[in-house]
């Protein structure tokens, strides 16, 4: 058996579960959803698991294997709009691999296991995201159930008419006693492994992310009017800020810095910018690298302003700390991936958002990515090839094996 | 007589020939235009002169004298929505009230005169402008007679249904033998007159414009996954290149470099910019200089970009040559600064386009700045002191009795 051919394969027939034919389009709790559940139950039965729809809309594969506390795998089935095969729904299929794989070889996982597919990790559908991996690990705030997503269906809605039980979702929290911890095989989303020529990494940790609204305010004027020496250009300071953090960041290396967006006003041809407003968002998987980023981008920005005679406003409007990665889970990941790749592993940090992070409030947490081609992600062209499919499975089936 | 106070009062006045309330608001070929051109026939009376509607909506005030080339003063009447009392409009009153007070003194201009109360400079009403001095200066390209106005109305039609005749603007043209010059007085638009803590100032020349179309194009990215080192961020790109050109620009002190519009693609939080779009407007009244400053900026926009590995498009999409006042004309208009200010005289070019940039296809042109508020200017709360249009009367009648 080929399990990267077969891995790709069966990647490309749910992906035809999508209210999209250009790339992959999935939302929780819809029909393309039950239409990929039937999928998943599949690979489960094929993996010797036991799939069961739970309250929450999360599938669960259970082993038949006896006692003791339990190591979850697992990721989200959905995807966002147009996007690519493998985001999610691969880390639900290789571990059912794996499973699959020791099975033939007649061999079983060292501990119970599961496999899980939550249904919403990417935020499309409602504003909030995680439900499932919350719902487990008991963070789940009743109140989000009451959001709505664009056509007034709220999230308890949703899930009561997809066989759910929005009422029953305590009754899913785990007990920490009984979970050994949780793994999740995800694409790296990014180029770092693709650069380093490499198929599986191990992930340290998933970054903190903060997000400060930064404004700059200066005076407009006519563009011909105006000498140079007397402006309060507020676009000049902007840049001369955006252009500053972007040198700190490359120059600290950890700390990844980024103005997405930016607005000015009154926007004409020939007047001075008299407004800037602009995001600069922060994520370092070492909380103090980013706070200490933050101290500086602030002082920057006082800089830029000061120096074009402008005010300033430096508001951090969003905050959420950096998850680790449990050091012992890690290490048995990095070995897993080590002894597959001839004695070569790879840490790296996480600087997206995963089922890994709500799961971190449970139990033990660690990540295994896969190479993803010029790490594109969130897009149709999203690919892994099948020896890197390959290679994770046999990972998986070393970690599993030697737990 | 107090000319200051008799000119804040007129304008006052005459402000009220407006669509709004807040500010005054007066369209070419309007109500409002035609209400306006009550007062100024009025002004023209008292001063002498024989007010005339032409065939392109401009009134035209004639001296009785005799024989010889005209010296022809004036300005325009329409202003910009919600706009000041003094822009254009000061410059037809002052030169009225300079030969009230000359012929109150008994005394007469050296040379025959005429005020020009020209129907449309802003082009806010359509999409040109100057067309009363591009028709005396016979360069009015009888095309832009079809350009429409917002409900559709072509300029034709609105200059007929004014009483003016579209069809005969050709024998408007004036012979530059019969001209000895145009001479506009406005308010500067600009702080640099009252940095000088002076009421007057001669103008040098109205500066040459060019806009540049500037497009960065990188790679957009996930601003958690990507590396700060491999990036290729457009804004970063586009925030070099405006710090740098702007440091130049200072460096150089003649030049105006201005980037008043900036959008990104694809303008979200958490991804890298792929794409920037601005507009780099340059002016100067030396066109060598502002050439050299554009070749300097594609130069930075090259090295900004190339340092981020975008790429770049710069493309020069409006040029407009600077027009240099007449050393004759010029100097009078220096003598005339100087001796009503203690001999205090000062000299600075026009960053704004205005009558005169198309009366100089005529004949020689000069102008004489006052000193507005702030340097504030298109806003409700320009502001130009009685003292300072007194000093201005002053001037246009040393000028008028010495010519």
């Amino acid at each position: 058996m080929n399990w990267g051919e077969e891995a790709q394969a069966r990647l490309s027939r749910i992906a035809a579960c999508s209210t999209t034919a250009e790339g992959v389009s999935r939302l929780p709790f819809s029909g393309e959803h039950a239409a990929a559940l039937d999928h998943i139950r599949g690979w489960m039965v094929r993996a010797g698991l036991t799939p069961e729809m739970t309250a929450s809309g999360t599938l669960v594969g259970r082993s038949a294997k006896g006692e003791g506390p339990t190591l979850i795998l697992g990721s989200h089935q959905d995807s966002v709009p147009h996007g690519g095969r493998y985001d999610g729904i691969m880390g639900v299929l290789l571990p059912c691999l794996a499973l699959e794989k020791m099975q033939l070889d007649g061999r079983q996982p060292a501990v119970p296991v599961e496999v899980v597919a939550f249904a919403d990790e990417e935020g499309v559908r409602f504003p909030t995201a995680l439900i499932g991996a919350r719902a487990l690990a008991g963070t789940l705030d009743p109140a989000a159930l009451d959001l709505t997503d664009a056509d007034g269906i709220s999230i308890a809605e949703a899930m009561a008419g997809f066989g759910g039980s929005p009422d029953q979702l305590s009754t899913l929290q785990r007990r920490p006693e009984d979970v050994l911890g949780f793994v999740e095989v995800h694409i790296e989303q990014g180029p770092v492994l693709e650069t380093e020529g490499l198929a599986l990494g191990t992930v340290t940790g998933i970054c903190g992310i903060e997000r400060n609204a930064i404004v700059f305010t200066g005076e407009t004027g006519h563009a011909g009017t105006m000498p140079m020496a007397g402006r309060k250009d507020a676009l000049v300071a902007a840049a001369d800020f955006i252009s500053g953090i972007n040198r700190l960041a490359k120059e600290q290396g950890e700390v990844r810095a980024t103005v997405g967006t930016l607005s000015l006003a009154p926007g004409a041809v020939n007047a001075i910018p008299k407004r800037v407003e602009l995001v600069l968002e922060l994520r370092a998987v070492d909380d103090a690298q980013r706070l200490s980023m933050h101290d500086a981008a602030r002082a920057l920005a006082g800089q830029s302003s000061a120096a074009m005679g402008c005010g300033l406003s430096f508001e951090r409007t969003y905050s959420q700390t950096a998850v680790l990665c449990d050091p012992r889970l890690q290490a048995r990941v990095a070995n897993a991936v080590s002894a597959t790749q001839g004695g070569t592993g790879f840490d790296l940090p996480s600087g997206a958002t995963h089922d890994a992070s709500a799961m971190s409030d449970l139990c033990p947490v660690a990540m295994m990515f896969v190479r993803c081609r010029g790490g594109v992600s969130h897009r149709p062209d999203e690919f892994v090839t099948d020896a890197d499919m390959a290679l994770a499975v046999d990972a998986l089936d070393h970690l599993l094996a030697g737990f």
